[in-house]
């Protein structure tokens, strides 16, 4: 047992997600703040809120910025958060004017919070690709194997004889679902967060909302027509979707563990792992993982939930939990996208035997 | 400390709330399972799948129906739910063939899950009133107090002066947006359960999806072209909605707590709570059972997580989990309203004193 | 669905525990804290912090006082606990000095917290019992069939033939441990609270922990050397003993689940679950409950986690959250044992068929 | 946000613990299960159930073994765990009778579970270390604040005047209850897994408690006189311990951040984190952190608790959730140590300003 299962060098290759993993690390996540504070400094020119002539600089100096890392380090031990010492660093290396306009109207919260969302939306690419593959696939099972008989199971009992097709269509009807939810649950997510210290955008005064929606524009992110600093309803729905994704999936894996018990023999799967003290164990690994990720997920949720009660105008304490939890809840869903591909994939027959 | 705390004598007027346990009551989930009967006599004898004359005898039965209550407690001791015995009553009362097409292609799941939605429904038309009635005091409150002057307070600490006005937007936001999805969630939410045995519908031929259909008309409902016996993912749904706004009242529970910490005075109450030991003590005791709820509420939807991994065509355990968590989610929900909608109409004073 | 499974009258025959229930109720709980104001007027009298003559009184009204209860119910309203009108009733029928000396130094946590004690010391003689019978149950069927061939199963595999013996040691060894560790468990949580309204027993003078001792000894009570209103510790060691208690119980039913599979018969049970569809079947209904319950007590034993942690010195939200939780899994894990004494019990061969 | 906060190179130093984080790495997990190896050689040999010759050459094997990491990786991917591959490497370097002698009667799970426990015994050795410190500042805190005038607060609200000592001593004494536990949690924990493929030790014949007690005392640990394969409640009592230690930790951050706010100015810390919008801002990190870490701790252990139902002789799913979570539960829990410590170092003031 290594720590962590999903990111060690040896075990990630079994739990982790290595893609998707890549968007959750210090460079990505710098990389996007940085991009949040040029694509600022563009809006509020734009806006007039500040010179133009400071906003080049600015941008200028965002495209080739590269931190001082032990610096953030210090930081970060001492403020809670990147961006305090982030903001000193990119001021450091500009002069006069431009260093008091960059991140002007702006908190740390508008960074971390936006830097996040924009790195979900390329996680998301691969979550959709991936879930799409998934259907495609179980529906070339069910062209090879769908008129075969299976035995339907009811309270762990033989119920009445039907056809794999059937079981198929109760594994991929969720994931249809899923499938036709996720772009409603992408575009409530993709917003910019923009509100300022106290969440109001008072430092701006009427030009807020329109410095706002420039942002917004420029990252590629909707408008949410107000700061969310302590409203994460909005997270809480895109990890509810991942939990209900991963909790499909966990259905998928139960049932084959069920399916490959050795009287039933109703599924044969290729690749199945062996064992360090019985030559003839075919350990159906896959689809128990499938089913601790489900769990691990869900278990993830419920963290996230814990974490939803922002009090005032910003949680220090319900924020950070966000930040263990997260991350972790996102890698472990692409693990569990990846691992249900790779066992449909080896499967060699479905159906009794 | 009495069980429960939701529906004890004592206790259920500070921390239950009896309309919406009306409708979790053995009355009413038998009535909606016998209503259901009917209604899929109805469909099938539209269908041609039962004769006209066995449809009229079991709804006529139905109307009439008083079930032998101490008979279903020892049925549901013996086989795990209520629906066996039921029937086996039903029939007992119907002569020859309508004894036969009584239930005709149906199982116990596809009873008790439609009662459950069903009244469902009733519950859901409260909760839209309640949530617009807050909402609407919130308006009021923000036109009472927004423009007082407020310590706005981040990490907990004062941050910058504000206006009431920004921390009543905070509490609303959430509301309103809960608010708007309400339609689509008990849209997603208001189907029948009709699949038979294993989901198949495979008694009725090629009549099943028009029955369905039928009954679904019949009943109010939508057809959700499908058994969802072992896809659980509306209810979630449903509840990660309730759980959301449950979390959304603790933020105001939570907030009230902190304003009203006698050093900031941020906000006055009437009928606030008293101490058996200090009389000077007024306990915001309101708002403390909102924050209460919330996490209760979170630990309720995290079973029902754990509920949703189904094995093959229908998990008892699960399923059991299930009947264990909701009822009382749904509840403490409708708790938190009423709450809310109490301490909000207690507000005499709202800003920095 | 009923509002709640365990305590709705049809069915908890099948989910709930009506001898543990009977410690939950308000009667029961009134009674306790009634005994405790008693005891509470002995133990100053004898320590001379009150005249004898008040305790006389007081005792002599708590043998005989029937409270009000419409009147308790608006106090719970209005206060959030039931304490603050219960002394006021009490004062009510008390004349002069002993209506002061009632409730001297006291607070409502002391005597809600007491209160539970004294009737989980009740619930836990019965549990005590029952984990006994069940040891010797299986102690039985060892001896019945232990020395049958049964197929060991590791990761849902076929490994290598074993006795039912080595089985039914997997399902004891960790029923006995928690035997064992049982006693001690009850030794920590058999202690009275008192510690006045802050905690500290100002009111008592240097008589305060003398106080505490008798009072202690009158209620056949540990002395905790201290007052515990926000170190929960006791209670949660006791609730994760239940939730360990119901987890081991769930392994039981899991296992009986995989172990009555048609393909497997490797056990055979009498009165099991019939289907209101399929005649044939036979659903092993308490097994399924068993791990249904174990999942339920560890999604409470999470709420009471979130409840441990109460700021200052007395959490409302933190207090109330496990009012909502601790009843309801002590009942659970009361079900767990009668289900699996029942599951048990209907055991009628054990073994590879 | 950098995935995860504990071990990422920025965030570690905030949230992380790095010392207790090197007992969780690949390295130090195969070391100890290179370890278990030599220690069962030569148990096994002192026992006579395998030649003196052959454990000699495993011994000297084991001290010299560099595993092949790539080929290790392509086998946990392969069959769901390290050790079928690692024993294949061990084996590769060993002539015929030792080749055949290492690992004999043993499993991978036997491997695995020691491989943790060992590297446990390192952990809460710090743990304890970390802990005795804690109360040893909370003492010295007391002598140098306690008699200091201090608020108490119930339910949110000024209750009555006390002392700074009164409020330390709700710290510390949950903390001191830990710490008289800590002893026989741990002696608990410290046992060797040794059951070989299905627990029996069946390969080993009459020899098998023989040999499992050498190599327990050949490792430094107890005897658990049987397999624990699928009874994980060692693993869970020691985790309940580590997050009731990181509630109690929690219960110190809640009550600093009340204490922290503008109006109270009752406690006064150094070190405290800076803002990236407001200069005036002192953000009570340490403390913010200390709340987060017992809400995750907190839903790690619900984790854990569901990976305690294991089916059967093995479960391959509840295993891999332990995975999963337990190592970060650990860390967190060391985090929220030294997060502590550091926090009471800052403390410059206690008691009403």
């Amino acid at each position: 047992m290594s720590y962590t299962v999903l990111n060690a060098q040896l075990t990630s290759g079994l739990l982790g997600d290595r893609e998707v993993a890549g968007f959750f690390t210090t460079e990505a996540d710098i990389a996007a703040m940085v991009r949040f504070e040029a694509a600022l400094a563009e809006a509020e020119a734009a806006a007039g809120v500040i010179p133009e002539v400071s906003a080049q600089q600015i941008i200028a100096l965002c495209d080739i910025f590269r931190p001082d890392m032990s610096g953030l380090a210090v930081g970060i031990e001492r403020d809670g958060m990147v961006v305090t010492d982030l903001v000193r660093q990119l001021r450091g290396s500009l002069q006069g004017q431009a260093a008091q306009d960059l991140h002007f109207g702006c908190t740390s919260q508008d960074l971390i919070d936006t830097s996040l969302i924009l790195r979900l939306q390329s996680v998301n690419g691969l979550f959709a690709k991936r879930l799409g593959q998934i259907c495609a696939t179980l529906t070339e099972l069910q062209t090879r194997f769908g008129s075969k008989d299976l035995m339907a199971r009811t309270r762990m009992q033989a119920a009445l004889s039907t056809t794999v097709a059937h079981r198929i269509v109760g594994w991929q009807a969720p994931l249809e679902r899923l499938s036709e939810s996720f772009q409603a649950v992408q575009s409530t997510l993709n917003v910019v967060q923009f509100g300022g210290p106290i969440g109001s955008l008072a430092a701006l005064g009427p030009n807020g909302p329109h410095v706002r929606c420039l942002l917004a524009q420029r990252l590629g992110l909707n408008d949410p027509k107000g700061a969310w600093h302590t409203d994460r309803s909005r997270l809480l729905e895109y990890t509810f979707w991942l939990s209900s994704l991963a909790n499909a999936l966990g259905k998928l894996g139960q049932d084959i563990l069920l399916m490959s018990q050795d009287e039933r023999g109703e599924i044969v799967l290729t690749g199945v792992g062996g064992s360090s003290a019985m030559a003839h164990k075919k350990n159906p690994v896959k689809a128990e993982i499938l089913l601790a990720l489900a769990r691990f997920v869900t278990t993830l949720q419920s963290g996230m939930q814990q974490a939803s009660v922002h009090e005032q105008e910003r949680s220090g304490s319900a924020w950070a939990l966000e930040w263990m939890v997260l991350p972790q809840l996102c890698i472990a869903t692409g693990t569990a996208l990846i691992t249900a591909q790779t066992l449909l994939n080896s499967v060699q027959s479905l159906g009794d035997p």
